[in-house]
């Protein structure tokens, strides 16, 4: 069902030097599946991560961000999938610790050196004694391994990668992420995790970590609901000491942002396209606004509303949906006789109605494409804003009604 | 599809002393069904009302605004079904005029004693030729007439009676209401009229269809969707200048706003039941808030969640999405430790987890059920509100995909 989106190939891949992918069946929701993933780093690495801003955020992500913050060297990352290990209370922050424990014991590091994450049914007990079984079996993998361990209701792996030339030298940057349902992030998505071989010291990476985010994993939107378990981690390996980027200015930060970006709205973009029921997808673009947080809300309110997401759905240019969605995204002193909506090239609205160009037959067409561009131009300040979204299909309905069984 | 929701019976509704109904066929979406409603009132009425925020808002929004605003007695409210006159600028608020001077030069009263309400497509002109050339058509009808002639998607039409002594006086109140979809009323819901026959002064009918507002038609959703014709018109016929109401300190003032909420929370609940595709009617109580507007923002967030409305559909207690729809309501300092939350009385979570007592079965009993409450004890200060939202199932994403047709 996804749209536009196929499997990464395996070998356009790049493997990242100085990390290392292993998968294992740890039987977590079922038998017979790849449920594992481990991210192993060598030294001089740095990581950095954003995470949900869901109160009830997942036991994991409550470890890896005191992790984080304990400011220790990452040694590995372990991501479970089948289990979301939130809404798990004491016992929760109890069990990613364990898990944590008993790889570090492994690796012959301490438990702070091991970040937790995990993904799937939210509010049953996360089945620790099979997770921590499961590590001794993993094997080695590549990304495309790694971006099938981490999916839940996804129907295709995830990945990507870019390479840079940065002081004559060819930095590679790869990453995996994972959806499908539960999105609308408010700082990262379900998972994301990006590596590159680029040096990046951590306040720095820090800083990059969140500006990608912000134009890219928080710019999507499949169903409104901001999941517990959002995060998003970019890992620098660090092996390249004498090309250290320390700082925004330094003059590799630009360019290498820039490759991160694309990567990342690459990912993001993925998640949106194999977004649970998806038969559309939609870039919403919104113009001319004097905040970067109200062309957000205008683009989101449209993104999330129901009845413009079943109206895509069913190619129907049911297009006052999307006046009412601007209308009620919370500008108060918003004038609607100075907007125009466009959907693609073809000018809908203007002046507070319908544009007396618009034919009918100009909006259906554009409509019945698999992708479809909304242009809103607020015309009340120079700032614009990008969300992606998808539609609402029966599928939607059927994957999120079955999907505990 | 309604969920536990009859066809009011005819003799159950009261007529209203000074309140004349009469329907018409106009034509206006498609021929041969009453789509026409006119509400002539005697002289000495009062009438106040609350209308939808979103910036968007309709024509015939503007219009009965403006002429609420001017001050002068009203004569008569002409509602349509059938198209929304909303996105339809300078030329909407004409033929809404133009709909009020044709009405008002039959009854000889001057435009601005017209207030015009309009519900249907949006983005669509007004067919205001067809709408004036039917009105001297209109017969004399009751209130379930007038609850037919407004529907759109609604399965049902929406009315209730509710008698009361004042004085040693019987007062009489009745209300129609439609919904059914772009329900999320941030004033009142799509549409709304109640009259009766106490009398009560202008500047206190308007703090009554306020306050009354606030705890029915401002506390449900069906999609999320801020309508752009949202009006929740109250009507005080004035019949009885002997016991009129003067302030909210006024004796008669309480009970009559406990009859009022009564009736309007039946008619609020109506639209809910009938929600577009509904099978299942969700009480979301909200209690320990700090704040009305927090307890609100929590009932709310579960009640829009796509993913807590198609787990309600599939009678499926995965309730960690509950617990996931709480944690991003927007409460930043939410200690999600402190939380309790019930499915009717069975105890779900609490100490930040599954409560060690829930059994999946108690769960699973309750979802079973087409009436369920889910009760939020947020355990952090003395407040409570209550929402009602109904579930998201294949008819809704069907009737909605379906609409225009």
């Amino acid at each position: 069902m996804a749209v536009n989106l196929s499997v990464p190939a395996r070998d356009a891949l790049r493997a990242v030097p100085g990390v290392t992918l292993e998968v294992a069946e740890a039987g977590i929701k079922k038998p017979g599946r790849k449920d594992l993933l481990v991210i192993t780093l060598d030294k001089g690495n740095t990581v950095a991560g954003v995470f949900t801003q869901n109160r009830f955020c997942a036991a994991p992500v409550v470890v890896s961000k005191a992790h984080l913050d304990a400011g220790v060297q990452v040694r590995a990352l372990v991501v479970n999938t089948g289990n979301a290990n939130a809404g798990t209370g004491e016992q929760g922050r109890a069990n990613a610790l364990a898990v944590c424990a008993a790889l570090a014991e492994e690796l012959g590091c301490a438990r702070e050196q091991v970040l937790p994450f995990s993904t799937g049914v939210i509010l049953e007990p996360l089945p620790v004694e099979r997770l921590i079984a499961g590590l001794p079996t993993r094997r080695a993998a590549d990304w495309l391994d790694a971006a099938n361990a981490i999916m839940t209701t996804d129907t295709q792996p995830k990945a990507a990668s870019r390479t840079l030339q940065l002081g004559g030298r060819e930095v590679v940057m790869t990453g995996i992420a994972k959806g499908a349902g539960m999105i609308h992030p408010n700082m990262a998505t379900m998972l994301g995790f990006v590596a590159t071989d680029a040096t990046v010291t951590r306040p720095v990476l820090q800083q990059l970590v969140r500006e990608v985010a912000d134009v890219s994993f928080n710019c999507i939107s499949v169903d409104g609901d901001t999941s517990t378990n959002d995060s998003f981690i970019l890992i620098s390996t660090g092996q390249d000491a004498d090309a250290l980027i320390d700082s925004a200015e330094h003059p590799d930060y630009a360019p290498l942002k820039a490759a991160l970006t694309d990567l990342s709205i690459e990912l993001a973009q993925a998640i949106v396209r194999d977004g649970e029921g998806a038969t559309k997808f939609m870039t919403v673009t919104v113009e001319g606004g004097r905040t970067q947080d109200e062309c957000k809300a205008v683009g989101y309110a449209i993104a999330r509303s129901p009845l413009v997401k079943t109206a895509f759905f069913a190619s129907d240019p049911n297009l006052g949906r999307l006046l009412a969605a601007i209308g009620y995204a919370g500008i108060h002193d918003l004038d609607v006789e100075r907007i125009e909506l466009y959907l693609d090239e073809v000018l809908v609205a203007a002046d507070g109605g319908r544009h007396p160009g618009y034919q009918e037959a100009d909006g259906q067409r554009v409509m019945a494409k698999p992708e479809i561009t909304v242009r809103v131009r607020l015309n009340r300040g120079a700032v614009q804003a990008t969300v992606w979204s998808c539609d609402f299909s029966y599928d939607y309905v059927r994957i999120n009604a079955d999907y505990r069984s």
